[in-house]
């Protein structure tokens, strides 16, 4: 008997041996790994699109006069500062938190907050904090060398806690749009259309730098003061993007489709780029820098809300039609008159549109599997859900932001004095010169 | 009996195909993959942190004039190297390498030596030597625009393979001060006090700039000559904090850990920057972005200690009282008219020894696990290892790091003479000019 | 008879429940894992390598005149966005593609193409591509101040879809060379080599700027207009580096060879700066900045081709010689009056040459496994054939490209006319000026 039961004696050793091995520790020790390496990638992806803030800091530096530096780079540095600590006490909740279809209401200042996706809370909070900074500081280039530095602290509050929560509630928190299957990977919608959206509302309020316009209506040039400055700061905003967009992945486990969103996100990029140049060269007879660099930001906004959806030949044309867009994006403000001083409004907001839209015209349902668990595959339905989405939100941000900016403007003022702006901002918001030592011309 | 026993030998047959699979190969890959990500993840905190060097320089050269730009680039390039170089021939054996309490003797030219953490050794050590160069490089900007270069070339080389390394060892290297459970999780004493308090002592033993300081103590603002510069440095420096401080978990096992360090770090440079422009701002009447950026520094340097040990609302508030630490402390060294000329030492002296101490006011025993294994839990017996340990590192500085100063001052002279400091250091100290063509003022 | 199978039976039933899980499941949990890991990082390196780019248009339109700055940095975006494009449509297929000893001819437009390491085809092609987008840009710097932007345009699409895929498919993309055992680890000849011998080329084609040599022969400085710009773009690139050579190891499973590479790296890089420093201090009584600089990127450069096969030790000598291979080169480029602004030929060419030979002097057969599984281990024979290889491609590009330069000039010409050159390709070329407002003085 003995004899006979001892194979099966045996096997209940080594079962129990085997089994704790099997079904426990090994995949503990992987767990721990693949959440580790999830957390890992979600957090390199949010310090690239911390550094954007350097990106935006420089362009919009770069592309405006330089007795109004100092002025913008305090607006860039501290609207971060404050949607850090916006995002903390109320934004997320507003978000993320479980509400209704229009709002989140729990996990003030993340407590009891529940992270979106399989990494720690934390981790997921700073990707989606850099994500509400960004917005943030697209409205300081568009209502640059001229709103008062209080108003742009208020703001930049308004926005941080409320405004962009909202949005991104409604398509990332499980809101209406969300549940419309409203498909937008990385914020074309959530990030650039609220933020171009606000800066156009924004300038229109405040109206045209002094000198800008013409009686007549026709532009005065007003040229940046560094464009190496802008230059660096467009290659920073592209080396974030790579961050924002295969960061919205969320994890590693699909390398295929973070390989796929990052050449996606270059190629846009590249395109825009190249249309730009070629379309203003063929329009003005000289290849300008400036438009070729916002060619690629258009294509980087352009490819946001859809490369994880696409193929890369659609990627190229998406970021070429976005090049495209941009530049004619620019010469209609200016026709209107809308003194959009970065390009922040043609690169951000149309783009944000044109990107959103064309999910429904290039999306592959093979491709697509987004956070939210649903596919994406384009197609007139699709189509139909993405202008309904963005032009919602589009209006949304018109009016509320609108709302916000004229408050501001009843209360403490949104624009400096003329004799401020003709001095130039740093002296008088701050007090401090950008150039020291430099002999700088003010005439213009 | 070869029915019976058939279970039996199958079941022999199986263990052995089974067991190899269990017992060897996957845990062999699992462990391969854990080694490879760990080591992956701090050797991008160790570029992350390198890249700490270049917003070091670009801080340091825009708060200061142009006429002195090119030198201390020149020093700060330079430092980083000798740096590496030090850190690898004695520096790593001394600060890692076995011996007693207070100094490690083996390991010279990495030869025998052994990683600080389950990571190949030598990407252990491009991390620490990062480190070794940010705490280099800290100095330069305290002795600014009037160092000899030959000088700052023998300085950087004795902190980098003796100074630097000894406190290393004490604190990280298995010294007195980590026997004592003195708690700084990734080096507001090791790097920012041995950096800061090196910076004060030179400075002093250096005297202030010409024109500085009036007969009767009163001050003249000297300007730095780009702001733009300073701000761009200051992105990168927070950039590269991500690498400094969750990079300093030193693996990726542990992501709740590594998220947790990586949103205290956020807090509190974001928390840092307001309250020192809202500090500013109610003391001088203008938002000065100057002390708003060193204001951030500061919240970063402070939350370096306790990163891993306090909660995100205690980041808050370690960083918020640092960047009133950093106001008062500015104010201060005028006082005493001890020319700091970029606010090197509030930043990371002052900072370095408030952020050592808030350890023992907010530390939570439950969260946090430091690398040596102990757990750092706060109270007043925490809160007097950390005074001991950051006074004694403080002073140790001061005396060895002054006799450092003194014998180069002896052996070829410190400062440069009065005609080469007002003409500028650029032309003097390397025949070069930082802005050749540009027309800039130097009546400074 | 039941009773005596019991323990058979259970077992077939617990094997068919173990099987799976050991077989199947946990594997393939585990692959995910470690191919998401390994994509993971490639992008990551991918990323950095992307940010030379930054590297290279803040170096070279810092080391150039103010007057130029706008044009060598459109040429620095555009040729990264034309190598995008160029190297996705045609590039890729004839580096990697099935094809002969010369040339790949499958995967045109990506269609078909395999990826050529265990990661997906986007991650490895976006990693190649911003390899071949570096190769481009080098030789912006060499041909500076001088050359016609449309020109550019078409050289840097000869280059990207042809020239540098080309010398690739010959080292790493199975060809003639690779056959050879010609090893390259991460391109100091497929990207080095090829930059700065078209550079060279390029710039004896193009004839000296106006003004820089005497009819005597005898040499005027042209000093470059922003040395902090230079100064960041130098870091930026190092820190890109950190991509560009530990990124090819092309995948995180040996976590040894990603840190060795990554060392070595960072010692030849700082050594390269302080020979070169210390070199030039002997030679003309002034450290400079300029050739310290210079210095660091050659000891990158050289270091590129043996980073795996070294140990640290040989990486610090590799490095050394590197910075004084570049002060000398500069001497000779002068001596034979061949003006190269930015010193790319010395940089990139020459410490090209020197990293790829430096394998057959310092490489040890037990560290180096290469990408496609083979041992470089030094010695006479290896050196003999990284002779032959390197001479081979340096007398390809050299004829290749000064055809493709003789095509262009004949074609559309390759040199702005005196007058644009006097008044600076800016306003030229692009309608721009770099300084907008600033007093900028242009005598030179």
């Amino acid at each position: 008997m003995y004899k006979k039961n001892f194979g099966l004696i045996l096997f209940f050793i080594m079962a129990t041996l085997l089994f704790p091995i099997l079904a426990s520790a090994e995949p503990k020790i992987l767990y721990a790994t693949q959440r580790g390496v999830d957390t890992l990638w979600v957090l390199i992806a949010a310090f690239l699109v911390f550094f954007m803030q350097a990106g935006f800091g420089m362009v919009e530096a770069g592309f405006i006069r330089a007795k109004n530096t100092c002025n913008i780079l305090t607006k860039n540095f501290m609207d971060f500062c404050i949607a850090s600590l916006g995002f903390f006490m109320f934004g997320y909740a507003i978000m993320f938190g479980i509400g209704n279809n229009f709002i989140g209401l729990t996990g003030w200042f993340l407590n009891g907050a529940k992270s979106g996706a399989n990494i720690p809370l934390y981790a997921f909070w700073l990707f989606q904090a850099a994500f509400c900074g960004a917005a943030a500081s697209i409205v300081a280039g568009g209502m640059a060398e001229r709103m008062k530095f209080p108003a742009y602290i208020i703001y930049s509050f308004a926005i941080s806690v409320l405004i962009y929560p909202l949005v991104g509630h409604w398509i990332w928190g499980g809101g209406w749009l969300a549940k419309l299957n409203f498909a937008d990977f990385a914020g074309s919608t959530v990030v650039h259309v609220v933020g171009g959206f606000a800066a156009l509302i924004g300038t229109i309020i405040l109206g045209p730098r002094i000198g800008k316009y013409n009686p007549d209506g026709s532009v005065n040039a007003i040229e940046g003061h560094s464009i190496p400055l802008a230059s660096l700061g467009v290659f920073i905003l592209w080396f974030g993007w790579f961050g924002f967009n295969p960061g919205s992945v969320l994890g590693v486990s699909n390398g295929d489709l973070i390989a796929r969103v990052a050449i996606n996100t270059n190629l846009s990029a590249a395109m825009g780029g190249i249309t730009a140049m070629l379309f203003v060269w063929k329009l003005f007879g000289k290849p300008d820098l400036s438009m070729a660099m916002n060619g690629a930001l258009a294509g980087l906004v352009a490819i946001t809300a859809p490369c994880a959806f696409v193929d890369p030949w659609a990627a190229i044309v998406i970021g070429g039609i976005g090049g495209i867009v941009v530049v004619l994006g620019v010469m209609l403000l200016d026709k209107l008159n809308i003194d959009d001083p970065v390009g922040a409004v043609p690169v951000h907001g149309f783009n944000g549109i044109w990107g959103t839209l064309s999910i429904g015209l290039f999306g592959r349902a093979s491709l697509g599997l987004a956070n939210n668990g649903l596919f994406y595959g384009g197609g007139l339905k699709q189509l139909g859900i993405q202008l309904l989405g963005v032009t919602v939100v589009a209006i949304f941000i018109l009016v509320s932001m609108g709302l916000v900016f004229k408050c501001i403007d009843k209360l403490i003022g949104l624009r400096v004095s003329r004799e401020e702006e003709l001095r130039g901002l740093d002296i008088g918001e701050h007090g401090m010169e950008s150039y020291a030592g430099f002999q700088i011309f003010t005439t213009q």
